[in-house]
């Protein structure tokens, strides 16, 4: 897959379907395959598509080499304001997706609610569930775990999964949420920084002897550093922490037993829940129109810009991806059994 | 109060009568003014004396500048899960103690609670909260928010408090206890830079028309940076929120109606209490113990100074103080009636 090659333009309801037809190839059902199929297309649509249709190469390749998991997602402790799930080893966009519904529900009648999920892996943008969350007037918090990628502050070996941290709030118009990623290195880039050849920025890795480098491959067996210095490996420590207490481990081997943990809150236990709403897209508002530094770049606030690619594309009505992508996942969909490079 | 003038050593017995003293001299009842006195000498023990007995002479200038507010907290809405207190102006010491109290409370009862405050002021470290909900076992976030003193990222203006949040875990050992202030320079750092006529370093700071300045006079009159680019921005932002959650103004005018959040999670609700406990030390001892960058700084895990300089300083079993500070705080002891220099 070079990264200049041919792209295949899709309309989006083709884009979706591909998709569909892959996952219900690779042994999902409908009702599943189209949760995939949303999450993957939003991503597209975001213009974040490293996590799109590729994504869905990655995700054939990971039920293909170690087995659909005949498991279902099981609820294994629970609460009127809580509740563990175990995720049967399913992707991520499934177990997330429930343990969001539920953390709603809880929410809904008891005001707040806390879900936890274990074994599970890829879960995709925590903005994607924070809508949702958003949507029904909620506040949200969601912070995932995984395998050891990321070395804490001071440190050269991995012991931290790339762990971000989000936040959603309601407001009059669209939602405020902020996706932090508390790796200085996303995985993706790094994937594809190897591929290409390409060096990483320095003072980005290190090799697995704790030396820096820019070499993504070294990288891969090495660790990535944390952002943020010592603050930034608190909230990667944090995270990792969350994870454990969902319950998956804390120092997975290969892409599983990620934790996922999800806090819904009703603002309207605390205050005027649409009090709140208005202030929050006054406050919006107030930034968005503030002194920038520099009179060409506005302040932005943390969701816009990701609203505004989707907007535009919807309006364009398709997306384009790599025709080597294109073809595989064709393939898949049409009964080949060959198993795909991770992307 | 030059910075190289003499010192006073006080035992800590002295040292907490002291404050003890100071604070019913101006008004609150003995109950209150152990509770301001516990806090402000765990500061002084944990080597961060700004917070201090030099912020007990704060708070009387900030009492005698505008009242004791003659209110109490209450409380203005309650579920089982969550709660909204009216701080009555009372300095935050005393508020967050209440709504940790019953955020704790409700956590024990049903496994997770959250409690918010409005209208108060001066909350301290929120790692001393946080070190009492972890002493239950209960792992918990706490975030607050304050009147306009950073900028958002890409702005020049100010819009965010200093606005820390953190984040504290119970372990076999001691616990993890992570507290990230969002602002690139702290307000005692500041505040002490222009007393001393000393520049701050570069970047960290606009004038009030938005020009860079390493005049912490002008800075005071305009805006910190926020720490962390566009990701700390959003960590800001998203504590402005909760703070506008717990019914605090976007934008307080002067030091007032600070908006205090905090979420107790008990962890067994969600897997097993001890095994979490148990996982979290050893996941501690395996990052003190990995391989560092430099030979000489293990990594550290956050908390593990503050409770070694405490222990330290418990040992001694004094504190130093300067003497105009001391000479200060002993005159409002004695009924003296001046208003003293905001530190």
């Amino acid at each position: 897959m070079a990264l200049k090659e041919k792209k295949v333009k899709l309309t989006i309801e083709a884009a979706r379907d591909l998709v569909v037809n892959v996952m219900t190839a690779v042994g999902h059902n409908m009702l599943e395959a189209n949760e995939i199929a949303d999450h993957l297309i939003d991503c597209e649509l975001r213009g974040l598509s490293f996590g799109g249709l590729p994504r869905a190469l990655s995700v054939v390749e990971r039920i293909r080499s170690s087995g659909l998991s005949q498991k279902q997602i099981s609820v294994v402790r629970e609460t009127p304001v809580s509740a563990a799930l175990d995720g049967g080893d399913k992707v991520g966009y499934l177990v997330a997706n429930r343990a969001t519904d539920i953390a709603i529900e809880k929410a809904r009648a008891n005001g707040l609610a806390m879900v936890g999920a274990k074994e599970t892996w890829y879960t995709g943008m925590f903005s994607y569930y924070l809508e949702r969350v958003t949507a029904q007037g909620f506040a949200g918090l969601i912070a995932g775990s995984g395998l050891p990628l990321v070395a804490p502050h001071g440190g050269s070996k991995a012991h931290f999964g790339t762990n971000p941290i989000a936040f959603g709030f309601p407001t009059t118009d669209g939602p405020i949420i902020v996706d932090i990623g508390t790796a200085g290195l996303m995985l993706g880039e790094a994937v594809l920084k190897e591929r290409l050849g390409e060096a990483l920025p320095a003072g980005l890795a290190f090799d697995k002897d704790g030396r820096p480098t820019q070499d993504a491959g070294e990288a891969l067996k090495g660790a990535f550093a944390v952002w943020g210095g010592h603050k930034g490996s608190g909230l990667a420590l944090t995270v990792q922490l969350l994870g454990m207490m969902c319950g998956a481990e804390a120092a997975p081997v290969g892409l599983r037993d990620c934790g996922f943990f999800v806090l819904v809150m009703d603002p309207g236990v605390l205050t005027s829940r649409d009090d709140f709403r208005a202030r929050a897209s006054d406050f919006a508002d107030t930034l968005r129109s503030t002194r920038p530094l520099n009179p060409n770049y506005p302040v932005r606030v943390h969701f816009d810009r990701s609203r505004a690619e989707r907007s535009r594309r919807l309006a364009e009505g398709h997306i384009e991806v790599e025709e080597s992508i294109f073809v595989a996942l064709a393939d898949i969909r049409d009964g080949g059994q060959q198993l795909v490079a991770q992307t």
